[in-house]
C-alpha cells in the first residue's frame, strides 16, 4: 500500500520531469529570464497537489553570435512543494557539478 | 539562388514551427494564459531575424476536472515578422476549421 | 529521512512527467505509432534508476485533414519500473477518463 | 503573392523548427540514437508537403556520470525536402561552428 506520504513524493518527481522536459531548448537571454520563470511557475502551480513552486534561471548563460541561448536542464533551480491531504514532499532540480540532480529535500506533515 | 525574400521566409517557418512543438503541452489556465503568451513571445523574439512577434492564447479553453487545460496547437494564434535586410514576411499560426493552419500573409520590402 | 523506496517513487514519478512532457505534440499515425514506442522506451530507459520501460500508443487515433494526428497524453499508456538499491516501483500513465493519470501501481522489494 | 516556391521554402522551414523544438532535450546514448532517427524522420515525414526527411544524429556525444546524454541541436543533421505542386525546397538543419544552423540548400521545380 502507498499512503499519502508516497503520494506526494511521486507528485513531487512527476512535476520536475515535466517541467524540465517542457520547457528545455526555450531560447533565452538574461533579459528574458524572467518571464519564462514565471511561465513555468505559473503552469507548472495549476498541476494536481501542488502547493508552491520556485523556479529560478542562472542568468549567467554562454550567449551565442546572434545575441542569446537556450535553456538547459543545468541553468534551472527548480523548488516543488506538493501536499497530499496532510503530507507535502519538498523536491529540487539543481545542478551538481555538471549534471542537473533532482532530488527529494524533505517529507513532512502539515495540518 | 535564394534571396533575402526567400530567407525572411524560411525564417518565418523556422519560428512558427519552434514556438509550436517548444510550447504545445504546456499547463495552461485562462489566468496563466498573459505569463504563457509573454514567455512565448519574448523567447521567439530572440531568435534571428525576428522582427515582431505577437502571440495569443485562446481563454475559452476546456479545463479538466483539475482546474485546467494543455496548450494545444488550435489554441494559439501568432504572427510573426521576420527581417533579412529589407525583406519582411509576415506570416501566421492559426485555427483554421478543426487544424492549426501556418500561412504567410505577406512578403514586403522595408527600407 | 528518506529511504530508497522513496527514491524509488520519487524517480518514477519523474520518468512518467519526462515521458509526458518531451513527446507529447509529436506527429504520429497508427504507421509511425511502433517507432515512436521505441524511441520513448528506449530514451526513458537510458534514465537513472530505471529497471524497465513499456510504451504503447493507441493506434484509434483521430486523423486530420493531412492524413496523420499530433500525439496527446490521453494516447499513451507507460509502465515504468525504477529500482533503488532493493526497492522497486511500478508506476503508470493511463488514460483514466478524458484525464491522463499518473499513478503508482505498486512498490515492493527484490534482491 | 506567394507562389508555390515561396510555400515550399515555408514548409521547410517548419518543419526544421518543428524537428528541432520537439526533440531537442530527450535523453540518448549511441545505442538509442537509432531509433530516436526513424522516430523523427518518420513524424516529421507525416506532415503536409513533406516529400523526404534525412536525420543523423552524432554518435560523438559527452556521456554523462549515468551512462547518457541529451539531444541538443548542435547533435543532429537533417535535410528535409518540401514540395509544394512543382517546386521543391531542400532545407538543411546541421551544425556550423558551435551554432546549429538552418539553411535553405536549393530550391527546383520537379515534374
Amino acid at each position: 500500500m502507498t499512503g499519502t506520504r508516497e503520494q506526494a513524493i511521486f507528485e513531487a518527481g512527476i512535476k520536475l520531469g515535466a517541467l524540465y522536459h517542457q520547457f528545455v531548448g526555450t531560447p533565452i537571454s538574461p533579459e528574458t529570464a524572467p518571464s519564462l520563470e514565471t511561465a513555468i511557475r505559473e503552469s507548472i502551480a495549476l498541476q494536481p497537489f501542488v502547493r508552491e513552486v520556485r523556479v529560478g534561471i542562472d542568468r549567467a548563460m554562454k550567449i551565442n553570435e546572434f545575441g542569446y541561448s537556450e535553456l538547459k536542464g543545468t541553468m534551472i533551480t527548480a523548488d516543488v512543494v506538493t501536499k497530499v491531504q496532510k503530507s507535502c514532499c519538498h523536491a529540487r532540480l539543481w545542478k551538481k557539478g555538471e549534471y542537473p540532480m533532482m532530488e527529494i529535500i524533505r517529507c513532512y506533515e502539515e495540518p
